[in-house]
């Protein structure tokens, strides 16, 4: 099987060969010894080490508020490049048009990361075609980086501070500009020939403590706006606003159940809870925590102010995390001065490709999902045929945690139509069945007959109890069928041709799935 | 030019030649994919994976207190190792005999690091012949592991506390057992294929803050006493005893004098200034800072008691070290929790491979030395045939520090006899003179006259109203050698044959300088 001119192997388990072996390649270190050097300098200058057909990287840590990849962009273009690959994360609304139009007219070639809608909607018309954009977890996407499979040439990376030795933080600079952790961006700045800072301020004296280190960097240009914080939080990060949704409170209070049942919240738990209901989970194991009067051991993912607030009340002995989805300034102080308040390098969160890694470490995780099927698949990508959610952690987590919890509505409606969500067949596999062990709706719960975590027992035998009604995986889809028959007309499968236009990898890089051109509707 | 069947190349200069570029060795991942593991194994294990003649590494803070390398080498020789070479830093008394004698019976075949004293003896006397032994700074020992010129099959390193996946901290576990910063085993971690922890406690919850990541963890020994703290901290941290001997006073009087003439105390300064007398210079800066009501960035370099008061007192912005000279509760418990009290990987400290370092952002540095040559070559290794002194950071910190400051005695005198200590040409060139700025004595000091350091002309400038003396190098030697006739016979240089016993390497991988083997006197 080929994609983009690579050899790739079919995904064959979620823990795959036993013979898998990972070696973390060769890299370029400095030339000439350095001494006592300024790596300020202008994104033009740098333009000269890129050749046509190279493949830059960038972090999307800034999300919907970056601002340096256009700029990146827009400077490859204006020096003539050609045919450059983008070995990016995530690319949201704010990247379009820029980002597909690039591909128009040759500057760009080739695209790794999750295209969310707007973007995502042109690759899956062909837009970047003869390319096939590639959908990696935050885990797979360091481990490319490490065992090369994935050459970088240059690494650019916005930070709101850096010093002109190569040093950055995402929690100094200007207030407008703090992105909290760099985590994300750890990798590629190892992994590349050549890392190129774009950076809010740039201090003469050397920072301290930084998250990217000057050992691995050549170049700092300053920027007036590498990116803006205020839009990296998402809108479901208020508590009051999510219990208002009655699925995210009834759909919570079944997830704690599942919680309850396992009795997976002790001394020392290790646990990720995602956004949306997940927060009210989160606020759920902050009250199970205070009742029993002990203190969980680490906390992973998406930081928000509640996790936050347990880390102050002493709820979370530490905080790790490679990303922040609020970067208020009480976060991001936290994390600069509270030793147990860590920004991790997402290899250390998630790659396979190194000897452990943190998502192996958690008793408990929480995950959201589009849809699920009888298998126990998982799709967080694709609606039928669109684009609307990435991978992100959840392959990595899913498959580390001991308990994993996905959660979704049984069926959802809108304008006379109704969509299951526990489905015969998900439209785009994004996490196998076997690495999710529990799925719970609004009313009903499913437990993974394959699930090898060793809370399976306690959640058969306590489930009653605890107020959770275990139905089957079978039994669980015809329920949803029939609720969104009740909502309305079922959709038609947007039916596809054989023609590749977006790979999903599992996290070892073998190929789950692939989203397909869309056969155009009559 | 062979030692030890390797290709050398002759020193050239400091920092060499322009074409100079390295790589960084590609390095063992994972295998298989890493879920939800337990690396506690025991060290007869490991001794599996072990052949004759592999290289295993070890590294040496906890100086004399170290108690896990005399049980590896134990371990090896029960499981009837052979041949195996041992990359160190540096060996201390506590090591004799049991190091040396692993030669005599074939377990061990090989070492490199600094031998002091009783090691160094033997070593001269050609016990562990025909390997030579090979003298690295700290920077060197990690640029050799990055570069791949030593390749380790296993790195051993003793840590007071690990968790059951690999992470490890110095500042936690049993007090007794603390060491502090592990920054000088980091790169161990990184370029060994495995990695052996032996730690005086195991924690089944994931630990945080690591100073070593379970990334880069194979196996984790429990041993009741990896090491003893108490017996990490040299003599020469009494600030009241270092006073009272006179030479220290006055010469450190003189050093501050240099610091003064070159106004280099100002905010945002950044130093390292060593123990001994140094330790007085430490205390004027502290004064200086003071009166001007300034901060200096940071202080990088064997952390003391003082240093630490400086940064309780806010006159220092960021400590960061990769060892410890003193691990008191206080400094450790402050790095542990102190945000801008880091514990560095000794690659980020010195290494010449990676893009940058941070003595390469030293402003000022104070070293001392053995004896120094007209030519301001230093010398801090041996005495005339015996070794009693290393490398350390030494050439890594003169290289890359703007204003570097030597300061030794005159001369010394014991028993009728005298020895000048600014001689024609030293025993063992450990540092080349061109990185070396200013030489201080008791009472006079000599500038480069080939000094690149931006200070010179201040030193001109201001040296007699600072109250220093400033007098030709040919001048401080004639000096030298008179004050050494005074306390008596002037010593007979310990001749010595071609055969090269002890390799000193500069920072780059040239041969700097051998240690020859010493023609027996009559």
């Amino acid at each position: 099987m080929q994609f983009n001119g690579r050899e790739y192997k079919a995904f064959a388990g979620a823990f795959n060969t036993p013979e898998y072996t990972s070696t973390l390649v060769a890299r370029r270190g400095a030339a000439p010894i350095p001494h006592r050097g300024n790596k300020v300098t202008t994104l033009d200058a740098v333009m000269e080490l890129i050749q046509d057909g190279d493949t830059i990287s960038y972090p999307h840590y800034y999300r919907t508020g970056d601002q340096g990849l256009q700029m990146v962009v827009d400077t490859l273009r204006r020096h003539g490049k050609r045919g450059i690959i983008l070995y990016g994360n995530a690319f949201f609304d704010n990247a379009d048009p820029w980002l597909i139009d690039a591909f128009a007219d040759g500057t760009l070639a080739g695209l790794y990361g999750n295209p969310y809608r707007m973007v995502g909607g042109r690759i899956l018309k062909g837009e970047i075609r003869p390319w096939v954009s590639v959908g990696v977890s935050h885990g797979n996407r360091v481990r490319k980086l490490q065992t090369g499979e994935v050459h970088v040439k240059m690494a650019f990376g916005p930070v709101p501070m850096a010093d002109r030795y190569g040093n950055a933080s995402g929690c100094m600079g200007k207030p407008e500009h703090y992105c909290g952790p760099l985590g994300l961006f750890v990798a590629d700045t190892e992994y590349a020939d050549y890392t190129c800072l774009l950076a809010g301020t740039v201090s003469d004296k050397t920072l301290g403590p930084a998250s990217l280190s000057m050992e691995n960097v050549d170049f700092v240009v300053p920027m007036e706006t590498p990116g803006l914080a205020e839009a990296i939080g998402s809108g479901t990060l208020d508590l009051e606003r999510i219990r208002a949704n009655k699925f995210n409170s009834v759909v919570a209070a079944n997830v704690t159940r599942v919680m309850q049942a396992a009795d997976v919240i002790q001394p020392d738990v290790n646990f990720q809870v995602g956004s949306g209901a997940g927060l009210i989970v989160l606020d759920n194991i902050r009250t199970m925590l205070r009742e029993r009067s002990i203190c969980a051991n680490f906390s992973i993912g998406g930081i928000t102010s509640l996790h936050q607030d347990m880390f102050d009340e002493g709820l979370v002995k530490i905080l790790m995390h490679g990303q922040l989805f609020e970067p208020s300034e009480r976060v991001v102080k936290s994390l600069l001065n509270d030793a147990r308040h860590i920004d991790i390098p997402t290899g250390y969160y998630a790659s396979v490709a190194v000897k452990d890694c943190l998502v192996n470490q958690l008793d408990v995780a929480v995950l959201s999902a589009l849809e699920i099927d009888r298998e126990f698949n998982v799709n967080t990508v694709c609606a039928n045929g669109r684009i609307i959610g990435g991978i992100g952690g959840g392959q990595d987590v899913a498959a580390g945690a001991e308990l994993t919890i996905m959660f979704l509505p049984l069926a959802t409606g809108k304008d006379g139509k109704g969509f299951p969500k526990v489905v015969d067949k998900v439209y785009t596999r994004t996490t196998p069945g076997e690495v999710v062990d529990v799925v719970v709706t609004e009313e009903y719960a499913a437990l993974n007959p394959a699930s090898k975590s060793s809370y399976r027992q306690a959640i058969t035998d306590n489930a009653a109890k605890a107020g959770l009604t275990l139905i089957s995986m079978d039994e669980l889809h015809e329920k949803s069928m029939a609720k969104a028959a009740e909502f309305g007309t079922l959709p038609v499968k947007q039916e596809t041709t054989d023609e590749v236009l977006h790979l999903i990898e599992w996290r070892d890089g073998t190929v789950l799935d692939t989203i397909n051109a869309p056969v155009p509707r009559k």
